[in-house]
């Protein structure tokens, strides 16, 4: 076998590892609700940093793999453009998401005035455009800027969730449209997580490292 | 200008106008909402059809590319492992949204016995293990036979989610307890969508074509 050969089997062999630990967290965190059991549902938290830790090492072996092989920039630029397009691909179906909540949302009486959400898209649109651009602009330093910005959707979207969800146990007729926002909230929180993506797929495009679940990712 | 450049540079190109419309996407969803304009609303999901058919040409051509070069076959692992991983990443994400949300529940007395779940959780799960065991198998019927099963996880989902609506409708009390419940059963919901992609990429890497969007995925 050659080295090549091997690096690839142990490529495998780590996806395989990630595998069976995901397929237990999923296991354990259902058998936790399911029993109420608080220390097993802790341990799946624990059990994720590994898996966290495990993705980072396909990624970096897969990075090694692709820098021995010939035309190692383009066959970087190709491995990120399918995952790029994959997160590029989410963003639509969380718009969609948003687009299918606003039509059910304008069938009653709008609750109160939109201050957060738009700031929430604003926010999101920003990361998203600021990666794109770090792409064709091959600017690392922007791309790397979006990342500690997740964590402000993240902040704005909990807090929108408990008012929310205050909101609704003191007025019950406003449950649906409280569901339907919680939904908006969510969805834009998650745009700007797939805008992180991106940028962290720009990074590694151009500095060939990976910079998830490190220090830099403020995780 | 090689073919090989040009066709790099018509991916870039790809990728470019699929982030044009994912970014009009957002805007135009959160331009509905404000403005209450169902029909721009719904001029987003149209929009995102032709995302879908972007990031499948975006992957057709990788997968092209990717076929000039010199050990095409262990290149197309190497980018399959990556995005599988990605993946495997993502449910250890969602158990650990499951095992947050069950330690909330057990913090009051339990709603009903918990019948949906189990069973939704029972379906992610054999959804992953028959795309992982599709990978180490190489067995593409196996992998393509876990696609059509995402939208019965779906449809549980949906039918669960109206169900706790209602209910907390006719029991305000109820509103804490319903809301750790949806987001469990959109944890499990997004776990069987992770196994369909992984699914997916088996296909991709074992076949070399890409059955995103297309009849066989029921989309």
């Amino acid at each position: 076998m050659t080295h090549f050969e091997s690096e690839i089997q142990s490529l495998k062999d780590r996806l395989l590892a990630m595998a069976s630990r995901a397929e237990s967290a999923v296991t354990n965190s259902v058998k936790a609700l399911v029993e109420r059991d608080d220390d097993l549902a802790r341990s799946v938290k624990e059990n994720d940093d590994e898996i966290d830790l495990l993705e980072k090492e396909v990624d970096e072996q897969a990075i090694r793999l692709l820098a021995k092989a010939p035309l190692a920039t383009q066959l970087r630029l190709i491995v990120s453009a399918t995952k790029i397009a994959r997160d590029l691909e989410r963003v639509g179906d969380e718009a969609t998401t948003i687009s299918r909540r606003s039509i059910e949302l304008s069938q009653e009486p709008q609750l109160k005035p939109y201050v957060d959400l738009p700031r929430m898209a604003q926010m999101a649109l920003e990361m998203l455009r600021d990666a794109l651009d770090a792409f064709v602009t091959k600017d690392t330093q922007k791309a790397r800027s979006v990342i500690p910005r997740d964590k402000d959707v993240d902040a704005l979207n909990k807090q929108l969730y408990r008012e929310l969800a205050s909101f609704m146990i003191e007025k019950p007729t406003t449950i649906t449209r409280c569901l339907n926002l919680m939904a908006i909230s969510k969805a834009l929180e998650r745009i700007a997580d797939h805008a992180k993506n991106v940028a962290e797929d720009v990074v590694y495009l151009y500095e060939a490292r990976d910079i998830r679940h490190s220090e830099a990712s403020g995780k």
